[in-house]
Order: structure tokens, then C-alpha cells, then sequence
């Protein structure tokens, strides 16, 4: 096991230095959802943060911690997703040059936000339909080496978990007595950072995480004591496709009370319902935490959660149409009867 | 002329009276719509309002305003949009009965609404395919008759309009130096109260009303000098379709700076822009004053202009397709070169 070496001092260092550059996020709450879901809800609204995504707080806490030498040459990342565009901003906000390796395949409007924020796209030509992270990790190897940039990964680094775990140093601050925070988890940087934020809060809170049924590598792995990679994911949740990353696997299996799983069907259901009765757009992957109380994977019983909407960069045109979202199907997981 | 009877007081009064049972809604900004529009934008959220809508203002006001013997005699309206869920939560709020006239051609969702508040729907059968303005009020009247029920309009009511120009207030209060108000405008309970609420503000703040070009009978009300009545009107804001009440004409007339139209393709661009930009849902009616900016209807110059979201009640299904919202032919119109 990979020495654990951040801790709350780190988390509480990285959002003293990114707090000048990204939104206080607001906590909303919903009293259509409680009574739906039995308990009292607390939705940290990351789809509000400027890249629509909390990957920008570890992308920031990278790049403030760069010495100068280390901004003039430049930094490096991989990611198909919301962690490219976080870099591209928190290096132009520190007027250094980001090189993003991206995939042909990425989302558009993923590329485009990469582009609008100022970022270099190296195209990552992989031999399957979308690169493995040994095809990643070359080219991102390969600038690094050419530039003598800084590299940052998109979860498995330090900097990174411990920007993530801001989230919850703010959501604690902002609302009391929590019973537990449910996350979602791809690579396992947000939830890692969660994990150490909720276990060294006073009084500790409870993290559940929450993941797609058909990219259950987190389950298996926190069941099995090992990391089990994820292969073939066909989730449509795009930002939890990865496999977790050793420091954040250490430190989710110290810290984590459970990790659930949903299906599909519930994701875009959750989604739906969230844009619906909340009003506010979040992407797929933010509505894994939702449908873990959609489908009563987890029972809140009068209990009060935080959950991280973890962004809301979707692409309206690759959504299924409305209608083959179905609502009807859940409605028999309400508590209460209808009426 | 029918004589004004609603000033700051009543809006005052209203407020008192219904900010117990709404909520204080926030309001927004964004750096990327500034930038794109040339000026600061504030947007009041209504769409996070109690049932998704302005509405409730004004219903609440007529609610809470009714003496207690007509409070068991129960309240009337006719709608088929947002004041018709809005009454019937205001009066189940005070534990009385609400009649709502609707036609069957109604949102399926705001039908819901309506069921799910509690409110009784007496359906108004019509000649044509949508009943007209004289149908729905027979209807209301024969209850109003039958019960001994007071009747609420949705807009041509003093209580309504001092209920509706609460909202404004709230705005003044939370920004500064604003330089105009932006609000969509239909039957104009909203732009009469909003027209008032900023004309008796300190210092005076100039409102323009935003309406579909293709139920643009405000407009032509306001250069005719008499109320133009809206036949036909096709437009995707449903909010919007109904002709403008005889006493919010007369404020309107009296007060508002400008009306200004705009494109049915602006409307679900402008719609789109906000959900995609701003990640928060809003209706086809709360966006007509986002599109009197991206069509560049409106200069802002650098302005500080407040723009009323007036709701967040649209039906997914019943949207276009996403890639038939086309983005594109709105690029034009950025003051700023792409780049």
C-alpha cells in the first residue's frame, strides 16, 4: 500500500491557495426530493463551478504549487473530460502553457472547452476505438519529456486529491450535523479527497461512493483488497469510465464506509429528475449519488446527506431523447404512497 | 384610462405578506454571458421559485389578502400555465379550497402541478382547438357563482400585480446601480409590476419588456395606444400567448421605457445558451429577455441590466430535437471576435 501523505492540512493549504480563483459553490436543497428520498438533502452544486466541474480545484491546487521554473516550462495532463479544460484555465489564469493529450473521441464540447480556454490539444492515437492509459500516459511521457513540463494527473496525484477534498472542507463548513457524503467515483480523485476531508472533520462524517453497475471497478476493488482495472466501460456517466488510481484506491479502502452501485436506467432517471425538480442541468455523472437514493441503493431513514453534483457539462445533443427516459419506472421506489 | 391603484406601498404590503411562504430567490451572473453581451447581466432566478415560476407572488398575495369568509368559500382562476399550480399551492397553504378552469390542451406537466398542490380542475370546453379568453372566464364564473368563491386573474389584478412586482424589489435589493430590467411580457402582470417596482425605486431604473415577435401585442398595443388584442399566437414561449389585461396596459403604458420583439430560433438559442452556459434550467418564456440580448435587440453598451428568469416549467419532451436549436446562427451577433 502507497504511504497515504495527504492529510487535512494539505486539503486546507490547497483551498487557501485556489480559493481566490474558483467559485464558492452554493449548497442547495430541495424539499420535493427529502420527502421523495426520506431524509434531508444537501446538494453541493459543482455544475455552478467555473469549468462546470470541481476538477478545477486540483487542477488549480497543481499549478499554484508550481515553482516558477516549473510554470515556465509548461505542464502536461491526459484526460478526455473535464480535467482538460480545469488545466487549460488554471495555467492560462498563471499565464503558463498547458499540453492536454486528448482522444479523437472525446466529447465536443469537451474540445471545444479545452480550445476556449487557451490549452494545446495532443491527439492521443490509440489502436482501439478509444486509448488505453498506457497510450495516454506515452504521449503525456513523451511532452513531458520534449517540453520539460510538469505533468499533472487527472486523480492519481497528490495535488490533485487533495484539491479535490476542498468540496467538502466547504460543504462541512456550510451545513451542520452531516450523516454521511455520497460521491461519485471514476479514478477515485474526488471521492479520495472527500474520504480525508469527511474522516478529519470534527465530528467525522460517513462517505459513501457511488458508481455506475456497468464500471463497478471500485466495488470489486474495495471487495477483492486489490485494484481491479475496469474494461470495457459502456456507462453513460463519461467522467467515471477510469480505473482508480493507487493512491486513491489506498486511501477510498482506509476510509470509505461502502461504495454502491446503480444502473443506467436510474442515472439518466436521477438526472432527469434533478433538472426537473431542481431546475439546475447536471451531467450524467454527477447523478450517480442521486440514483444511489433513486433505486434505494442506499436508505437515507430521516438521516442528512451531502451529495456532490460533481458537474454539468453535458452534451444535450448526445442525450437519449426525453422520452426514452423513464420516469414511471422509479416511481415505485417513493417512500411515501401516491396521492 | 382605468385608474393605477397599485403603487410602492401595495408592492411593500405584498411583500410582507407573501415572503413567509416563497422563497428569496438568488440572483446569478455570468462572466461568459457578460462577456458575449457586452454589459454586466443579473439574473433573478424564478425558475428556483416555489412551483418553478414568479407566479406564486401574486397568488400568494390574493390568497393571503382574502378575508377569512371568503377564504372558506374557496378561491377561482383560470390558466393553463404557472398561476394555475401557483394558486392552488397558495391556498392549500392556507388550508382552503382552489378551483382552477383549464383547457385540455394544458402542459401535461403543469396539469400535474396543479394535482399535485391540491387544486380542483374544472376543464374549460371550448369551440376551437384552445378556448378562448371569454370561455375561460364563463367557466370561472359559473364557479365563482355556484361556490361563492372570489376569483383571482392571473394578471389584470391589482393583487396579482403588486404580488408579481415584489420580485423587482427583491432585485434593487440585491444589486446596485442597476441601469434597466429586462421582463418577458404576456398577459403583462409581471411587466406592470415590475414597471412600477422600478419606477418608484430611488434612484428610478428604466424596464423593458421583451416579447415573441410572433405575439407581439404589446408592442403594438404600446405604439397603437390601445389594447391590440393577440390573435393566433404561435409561439414556443407558452407563457406568453395571452393578450395584455386592461389595467397592466395602462401601467405599462405609463411607465415602460421600450417592448421589444424577438425570434421564435432566438428564444430556444437563448434557452440553450443559459442551460448549457449558466447550467440551470429555464422555460421558453424566461428566456425571451436572454434573447433580446443574443439578437442584439437590446445594446447593453456596458450596462448593468437585471433580467427576470420568470420560470423554470418546460417539458423535456415536448422540446425540439437539440440539434435543431442551432447555435451557430447566433455567432454572429458576439461584439467580441471569435478566437
Amino acid at each position: 500500500m502507497s504511504q497515504v501523505s495527504v492529510g487535512r492540512r494539505e486539503i486546507e493549504e490547497a483551498h487557501a491557495r485556489i480559493a481566490p480563483h474558483i467559485h464558492r459553490t452554493p449548497v442547495l436543497t430541495s424539499s420535493t426530493l427529502d420527502r421523495r428520498f426520506g431524509g434531508s438533502c444537501f446538494f453541493k452544486c459543482e455544475n455552478f463551478q467555473k469549468t462546470g466541474a470541481f476538477k478545477i480545484r486540483g487542477a488549480f491546487n497543481a499549478v499554484m504549487s508550481l515553482t516558477p521554473d516549473e510554470a515556465a516550462r509548461g505542464i502536461v495532463t491526459s484526460s478526455s473530460g473535464n480535467h482538460a479544460a480545469a488545466v487549460s484555465l488554471a495555467a492560462r489564469t498563471r499565464g503558463m502553457q498547458a499540453h492536454i493529450a486528448m482522444p479523437k473521441a472525446a466529447v465536443p464540447s469537451k474540445v471545444a472547452a479545452v480550445r476556449r480556454y487557451g490549452g494545446n490539444i495532443v491527439w492521443v492515437d490509440g489502436k482501439g476505438e478509444l486509448p488505453t492509459a498506457e497510450e495516454f500516459d506515452e504521449t503525456a511521457a513523451e511532452v513531458q519529456e520534449r517540453l520539460g513540463a510538469s505533468s499533472v494527473h487527472p486523480y492519481d496525484d497528490l495535488r490533485t486529491i487533495a484539491g479535490q477534498g476542498t468540496c467538502t472542507i466547504e460543504l462541512l463548513a456550510d451545513v451542520a450535523d452531516l450523516d454521511l457524503v455520497l460521491a461519485p467515483v471514476g479514478g477515485g480523485g474526488l471521492l479520495s479527497g472527500t474520504c480525508i476531508a469527511a474522516a478529519t472533520a470534527d465530528p467525522v462524517v460517513a462517505v459513501v461512493g457511488c458508481e455506475p453497475e456497468c464500471a463497478d471497478d471500485a466495488q470489486q476493488s474495495l471487495r477483492q483488497g486489490t485494484i481491479v482495472p475496469q474494461t470495457d466501460p459502456r456507462t453513460c456517466a463519461d467522467g467515471l469510465r477510469t480505473s482508480l488510481g493507487e493512491h486513491n484506491f489506498a486511501i477510498i479502502a482506509e476510509h470509505v464506509a461502502d461504495i454502491v452501485t446503480v444502473s443506467e436506467a436510474g442515472i439518466l432517471a436521477a438526472m432527469r429528475l434533478v433538472w426537473e425538480t431542481m431546475k439546475i442541468v447536471i451531467e450524467p455523472s454527477a447523478a450517480v449519488p442521486v440514483a444511489a437514493l433513486l433505486e434505494r441503493r442506499i436508505e437515507l431513514g430521516g438521516r442528512r446527506a451531502g451529495l456532490i453534483l460533481s458537474g454539468g457539462n453535458v452534451d444535450l445533443e448526445s442525450l437519449p431523447p426525453w422520452s426514452e427516459i423513464d420516469m414511471a419506472a422509479f416511481e415505485g421506489t417513493r417512500p411515501e404512497a401516491a396521492g
